[in-house]
């Protein structure tokens, strides 16, 4: 009785040690996620992801296909910030499973555009992990921010 | 060796078999949020999520957080609609892992709303979801239309 008590612990306190090495792993990938971002560095924005990822992205297409297409969009998009890149990330939470987790958050966004647009606003981001050769990898991106559907404008002054 | 070999194929089928039991639970989890949906029924729609769950919609705000909270937004949404709801879904992908999963699809919306207003677009929908007391729960919602961060306006004639 004594020992079964004794493995059960065991069992418990390893799964408790797992989810929380899990997490940390998953924060750090976010964390690269940030760096990547704000140092337009598009190889450790690459290194991220699973070759057959899906992203919904904040600009058009509806959706990206595969880590080549979306590799084109990092570039894309990091041609169109001039100067420095300020990144804030708030109220995330990561929930990790064995193989699978996902992440959600705020970000805040602000900088300035080559074309001279000044941007500041808060947008969502969650991502999809799948645990690959014991990585955290992004399958699935959603970064987006809320539309008033009856003028049919993107909402971009809330704050959270 | 013949008695390992066979454990490790049993072992490699009911994963297999784990695997796909999940995905069909977790499609039919989505197919009753279209349901939900379609018909208008709260109450079915809010017995798909867990309580914590957090919510980043397709309308302001930036997020909805718990369940009670989130209701009262789909009695609100359900309220702006008139007469039938149509909704076709495409592009699904489901990854199940031991009890946390991600799906990601696209969907059409066409309806006429109260104020005489008709949608018709295309939106992007990704649902997170834990295994709680064996059943599969939304924990995260996101769904949204991308925005042309320049004009300031919802995108909303893409179609996949």
């Amino acid at each position: 009785m004594l020992v079964l008590g004794a493995s059960v612990m065991t069992l418990t306190s390893w799964a408790q040690t797992k989810k929380a090495n899990d997490k940390e792993a998953i924060r750090q990938q976010i964390n690269s996620f940030i760096k990547a971002f704000r140092t337009r560095n598009v190889n450790l924005m690459m290194s991220l992801y699973t070759p057959d990822m899906v992203a919904f992205d904040i600009v058009p297409p509806l959706k990206d296909t595969g880590a080549d297409t979306y590799r084109k969009t990092w570039e894309k998009t990091f041609k169109r910030f001039d100067g420095p890149i300020g990144i804030e990330v708030r109220d995330r939470n990561i929930v990790p499973g064995d193989k699978v987790a996902f992440a959600y958050q705020l970000l805040h966004l602000s900088a300035t555009m080559t074309n001279g647009q000044k941007i500041d606003f808060w947008e969502r981001m969650t991502l999809c992990f799948v645990k690959t050769n014991g990585k955290w990898l992004i399958m699935h991106e959603h970064v987006s921010v809320p539309a008033d559907l009856r003028t049919g404008k993107a909402v971009l002054n809330l704050k959270p």
